[in-house]
């Protein structure tokens, strides 16, 4: 099979293969997998300790290595062979200590808020008049110049509120599913082009901060996204020599616009006292790994993978102690009923994902292929998103081994089937690994492909990776990056559900006869939109 | 009309009479008051004032003081009559300047929070372990005895999430105004037993309070009774001589989880600094009045009213400062136009409804009907619920006078209809009044009664008092008492409707030729569940 994906490469001429033979796992096991799953179930104790007791897992935070020393020591417990953490270069850690910020004048008012990440804290209570001065863009800094000395600046558009019109908390119904069902073509416009506007985004925030600190401002608010209160403190100046200036905190939308209105009208002012921590002992993020050991060295390696790391503003449960606990008691699992696959099963929780994919990226340009840097050694700094659409691909002598990955990571909802990833030749093999899990309404196989998590990189050298359809729950309405993403919004059924049809899939790959085929060799793909211009009123 | 209803209290045989004729009101003088709230609006400016700049509006508050101060003066600026207030026993006044609760172990936590209303502060930071201890009834103190010294003790049972299934943000369907159609029959329960019951409802914090007092707690924590991060604070011991002993707080219900899951694990360290202050320079609370005067001074008065005063925890937008910005927005259009009524138009915007519709009781016992207080002068001092089913009620010399009252208290919707709460002879005048307005969706009257306002009172003594139908938006499922019931929750446009239907409803009611039809004088019911046993199970 990969010898047709290596021809296929150079010759796409060449017939679609029939995909092999692919046998669902046998019912007896199926039955002690699930027998394992539902009546000695861990998966809850894992995500409240990941949750509850450890809580929210930044980046290279010391919660993160917490979790990073508590996974390994829960996989080694387990049985798991060949446990160990592999690192790669990130930046620093932060962490939250207190927080709190207030209006002051024209009334006192408690506001709901929270430190933006890697912003420095106020070192005591800072309070100073605001102004409202929204900049989305560099073009913007001019309207404010010589206007914010000595003020907190409101720095976001204080958008209006929307109609919250549709249920918050959702399960996929049989049409929904079927939509899913559409394939969606690669979008290959110009990449230096698509890269500029990704690094304007990117270095906006750099520019806003040292903008701001050069005209004498003491602090900055921005507001959340979402409205009733929710707040998020996501922010992306993590690496080394980029800490801003300036302490930055999110502000809940309710609260952000009362101000902004306030200053209509008169002078507002506002206290922020935040104390937060920097961690630059080791700024190495570590990925965790552990292998379930096969019985053929030479068979290769099925993979199942989720992000460990999340967000600050709660306790990272759905995104993703969720799929981090699934991955795990999969793992336990597969242990506990003796399994032997043919191949090695391994398992990884992965680092740096909420900042852009850099533990998966880094696993594959370690083990299975390198591309090229982005030639404009700055682009190339900002992460693996600037270094994706790099060639040529140069295998290394794993590639060849990766026989499949599986990837969880969007939220608690149960498996309702899986994404073939636009990978047509996937599609029969993946139906007959699922067909044992039809009274889960969880045997769906659609070609769509889905991005934005850690099978990307896998994806982008060619290799085989997945990622299942989940029930959203209120996944996207409510808990993702917020400050509700708590245990209480785990569905315990969900989730051991999920752990039996991975370990399923898992040992069904790790038995099969040949690797899940994956997609034609990436190379340097046309344009499809050659003839396009920029309109400079697109931001 | 009044006639009938004298006789109908004492010959309850007679048959119904004929409703008055009553015509709408003429189309020039809609298009006045249309053009007046549509192009000429200052509700959202009244509105604006009342939440962003004086925000919640708490009984006896500084907040709430300035609001009667403010009221009285746009009154005054728009050129209504005998503005005024009227004063009532009521209790303390209560403000929050700064509150944090965070979680100290076994890690660092800000946590969502408000503190109680009408409990003290904690004097600086206080920090103590916790202890998961609910209680929701006497009999579950004995549990907890000699087991709280020292602690902050978490006294809410950690109900568990609910699935959010439906719409947050809601408008009512022409079948949704249908079902709304639905006579509701009085319940006339035994009422020593009901009033027994929520005695016993009212006076658990009391007792609770001196509970954890003796038994040597720091403090309390509350769950909140929504999911998503909302709090709310609301508490009941505002009368003088009634302060809780502890400092109490409520905690959003994820965060308040977290800590009971916790707890069950290991020690739990809270630090609570909260700084609330307590005003007693004047104990009376008022309601603000403001007339249109009428041509006819025999020819009485036609009212509406909305309730001023708020919870805490946001700035009272939806409840109330919406209804009492449209009742006030309906007054300076009627005066705005010139509009001179046969009948006086009063504007009422009453005081301590939410803690048990105390201003509106107050009014109708001062200038409309009397009945004794209840026998047991323990539940008599608990609030008008346990002083409105006593008889005989004695007839004041206004109340022949009052020819209609009408409420506003359901949020920020769009008027849609009004109930005639069960007054049968009251829905075709009301039809007719509404008539014009069928290209606002807001004809409809249904007979339906509805409660929990400041128009119960006057139902209680046999007056016409009314509530409109409204549009629900998101204040059920968000704002409704919530830390999120600010400006945004409220809309413009509904806004400017229902001041437009009011000020026209008042006009047909002041200028009919005929008072609303009254429903009959209440008189001692008959117990509509005689052979009822109360099951020691309910709580």
């Amino acid at each position: 099979m990969r010898l047709f994906t290596l021809l296929a490469a150079t010759a796409a001429i060449l017939p679609l293969a029939l995909p092999a033979a692919a046998a669902p796992l046998d019912a007896n096991t199926i039955n002690r997998i699930a027998d394992e799953s539902f009546n000695h179930s861990q998966v809850m104790q894992t995500a409240a300790h990941l949750t509850d007791q450890i809580g929210g897992r930044l980046t290279n935070s010391p919660a993160m290595r917490e979790a990073e020393r508590w996974t390994q020591e829960q996989f080694r417990q387990w049985g798991l062979s060949n446990v160990h953490k592999e690192g790669f270069d990130f930046g620093r850690g932060w962490w939250i200590e207190r927080a709190s910020v207030r209006m002051t004048g024209p009334r006192p008012l408690q506001l709901r808020s929270i430190p933006i990440a890697w912003t420095p804290g106020t070192s005591g209570a800072l309070a100073a008049p605001i102004v409202v001065a929204p900049m989305a863009d560099e073009k913007d800094f001019a309207d404010w110049k010589g206007k914010l000395a000595g003020r907190i600046v409101l720095v976001s558009y204080p958008a209006p509120p929307k109609d919250d019109t549709s249920a918050p908390f959702k399960r996929l119904s049989d049409a929904d599913i079927t939509k899913l069902d559409q394939y969606r073509q690669p979008v290959n416009d110009s990449s230096t082009e698509a890269d500029k506007a990704r690094y304007e985004r990117t270095m906006f925030p750099r520019k806003l901060d040292a903008f701001l600190k050069a005209e004498g401002a003491v602090a900055w608010v921005r507001m959340s996204t979402r409205d009733n209160g929710l707040v998020h403190g996501t922010g992306y100046n993590y690496q080394v020599g980029q800490t801003p200036a300036l302490p930055g905190v999110e502000v809940a939308a309710e609260d952000y616009r009362r101000l902004a209105r306030l200053a209509k009208v008169g002078p507002v002012t506002l206290e922020i006292d935040s104390k937060v921590h920097f961690e630059d002992a080791d700024t190495k993020a570590y990925n965790i790994l552990a292998d379930l050991p096969g019985s053929d060295p030479k068979a290769g390696v099925v993979m199942a993978g989720a992000h460990l790391d999340s967000w600050v503003a709660a306790d990272g449960a759905t995104d993703n102690a969720a799929g981090s606990s699934v991955i795990m008691e999969a793992a336990r699992i597969l242990k506990a009923i003796g399994a032997r696959p043919k191949r090695t099963i391994r398992f990884a929780l992965w680092s740096g994902e909420e900042q852009g994919i850099w533990g998966s990226d880094a696993y594959v340009r370690a083990h299975f292929a390198t591309r090229p840097l982005n030639p404009d050694a700055e682009l190339a700094a900002l992460g693996p998103s600037f270094n994706s659409r790099t060639y040529p691909i140069r295998k290394l002598p794993d590639y060849e081994k990766l026989a499949g990955y599986f990837n969880i990571d969007n939220g608690s909802g149960r498996l309702r089937g899986i994404h073939a990833e636009n990978n047509f030749a996937a599609v029969p093999v993946l139906k007959d690994w699922l067909s044992p899990f039809k009274s889960f309404d969880a045997s769906t196989v659609v070609t769509q492909r889905t991005g934005g998590t850690d099978h990307v990189y896998m994806q982008s050298v060619g290799l085989p990776g997945f990622q299942f359809i989940q029930d959203p729950l209120d996944y996207d309405s409510r808990t993702h990056h917020t400050d509700v993403d708590t245990y209480d919004h785990l569905r315990a059924e969900d989730l051991r559900q999920a752990a039996v049809i991975l370990a399923s899939v898992l040992l069904s790959a790790a038995n099969a006869d040949e690797p899940l085929p994956a997609a034609p060799l990436p190379t340097q793909p046309v344009d499809t939109d050659p003839f396009h211009y920029r309109n400079p009123a697109d931001k």
